[in-house]
């Protein structure tokens, strides 16, 4: 178990008013354990309380490493394994959910009344792994490496007549050469009019000189995700492209360069909406500026109007301006922050000046 | 919507005394309505009620079909769309819900009491789903042709050196040539020794002379899944290979000669599994002879020595026994079969002969 992050997820519960937390995300139990269990169908659950005496529940078919440093519950098919939960709820009181809990655990128990009520308390994990530990920080860092060096070796793919999901699995042979562990999600390559459209796919479409190409990608490294996008041109760029590159990268700049701890979040995405809206384009960046990012691509806490939190030491999130001309041109610029004492780091380093691929 | 088959899982509530349901697994939607939409985190529901009166939610974002054949409710993000699916459920009936909601959707329904009593009530569409109509049928034969195809073109890169992870890569790429939509799960790939564990992912293992090479794989088309295994052996088999291999072969073939309807899952997986252990290696026959597929590649129904049921025409399982020595050797054959009315179709043609790769 990692001591901090069971800490600081306690403390969480303790202001949301609650002694006790079943866990059943895989992905959030490795947060807490350091260790990786995907049960498909079966029932794993990690059990945590105010008093300590947190359990976890694991069927016996599942290899486990012995230095969980939590007490193991294991069970078999037969067993009725949510009559063994219930008894380590402490009745008296409610108890936490995670959000994405099945309905067919969560309805046994809530027959049996195993708690004095059932509460989504998800913000007790997602606020805790918003703020990155050193280590988690090291994980991130090497992820986005990766992700730079990735980039960089896919430009020699970069030639006439290649397909948008050549390309893409080109990036996923990289990744793998790399060390990666796999990707944050499936690659996405638009050329030209394709990368005008929020949500293009790649496909057999073939690249033609004097089209925009952009790649917007991340790998994973010992389960931490890297996310960054990169705008090239191929063979030519005309003035229109040119000062969209422009534009779209001067807010990506600005926006990462206000970045420090106690901005608000809405003050970013405002600075990076500004100059775009001033130039014209404000209808055409249809997406929030950022996202947060850590086991999950994306992660709870955004970087957009809406968003009433600021900027704390350890929070990793994307800075990702774009503007789309439908059936026409695309440029997005994504990089990954994180938020330290003075400022922010910018993980990525691949070179955003605008290229024209020869 | 697809009448058919609302109307069979209606049926399926009602034996369950059921009058209402609400779904929100997607590819259930995708089931009942012919249309795909991946919500991400946002709340998508399908409401059915057996007077009538089905309802679909959907959030504004989301693009959608005129032709859902459905009511549409739609909400925006800052809508109480909760509060307008309880308004849609009748309060005085108890409400089946699928195995998989999530408690941020279920907690908030349960604390308005929105209806009288919360059932898991997912056995209605499994129940449903585990029998493909005519256009289900097509859909899975020419996923397995697509299937085939795919790992026949596999054969001419399996050559000295090549690495597990290699191969796999080389199959999602054909996969794509041929027009498949994705695959059902990663491929699997293992030489010699790594074919020996259960759980081998392929890995920079390269292939040497007298491995065998295990290739577990499908592709969707339309949504609907694939799934074969072939064993082959490269340059050389030793006579131990070629006896585990005769063997795993009889057993399937002589699991697939048994399919017809009425025949219990349970007398299928123990057809194989007597062979198998007649011959010394009931302890390496390790997992269940099959499992039920269609829009997953895992769907309810399994053909093992705990099933209840008897096929029935329109269920299509995989027939795949297995033998496995650790560290040294893995030999499993694998195809999809439909059960009709005389019988049962194999799904795969391709041979299934042992083969030794010059």
């Amino acid at each position: 178990m990692k001591k901090n992050r069971v800490d600081a997820v306690l403390k969480n519960l303790e202001q949301m008013g609650l002694s006790q937390m079943l866990i059943t995300d895989p992905l959030a139990i490795f947060y807490l354990t350091g260790r990786l269990i995907q049960p498909l169908e079966r029932f794993y659950g990690l059990y945590l309380n105010q008093n300590g005496g947190h359990k976890i529940f694991i069927n016996q078919l599942e290899t486990v490493p012995e230095d969980l440093g939590v007490e193991k519950v294991r069970y078999t098919d037969t067993d009725p394994y949510l009559d063994m939960v219930a008894a380590a709820i402490d009745r008296r009181e409610p108890l936490g959910v995670d959000k994405n809990m099945a309905a067919r655990f969560l309805l046994p128990l809530l027959r049996e009344n195993a708690a004095a009520g059932f509460v989504n308390a998800s913000l007790a994990l997602d606020r805790a792994r918003a703020v990155k530990d050193p280590q988690e920080r090291e994980l991130m860092r090497r992820a986005s490496q990766l992700n730079d060096q990735a980039l960089a070796e896919l430009r020699p793919f970069i030639r006439d007549g290649v397909r948008e999901w050549e390309l893409a699995d080109q990036l996923q042979r990289i990744y793998k050469e790399l060390g990666a562990d796999g990707v944050s999600f499936p690659p996405l390559v638009a050329f030209g009019g394709n990368a005008g459209s929020g949500h293009h796919w790649p496909d057999g479409t073939r690249l033609r000189p004097g089209d925009c190409v952009l790649v917007d990608a991340g790998c994973t490294f010992e389960g931490y995700c890297s996310d960054m996008t990169r705008t090239w041109f191929y063979q030519d760029v005309t003035p229109e492209q040119q000062a969209v590159y422009d534009l779209v990268l001067r807010a990506n700049q600005q926006a990462e360069a206000a970045v420090r701890p106690g901005v608000p979040l809405r003050e970013l995405d405002s600075t990076a909406r500004d100059i775009i809206a001033a130039a014209g384009f404000g209808p055409n960046f249809t997406h929030r500026l950022g996202h947060f990012i850590g086991l999950e691509d994306h992660e709870f806490g955004d970087v957009s109007a809406s968003s009433q939190d600021a900027a704390v030491p350890g929070n990793i999130f994307s800075i990702e301006p774009g503007v789309y001309l439908e059936g026409k041109l695309g440029v997005r610029i994504e990089d990954l922050v994180l938020v330290t004492e003075e400022g922010c780091e910018v993980l990525n380093r691949l070179p955003k000046e605008l290229e024209v691929i020869a």
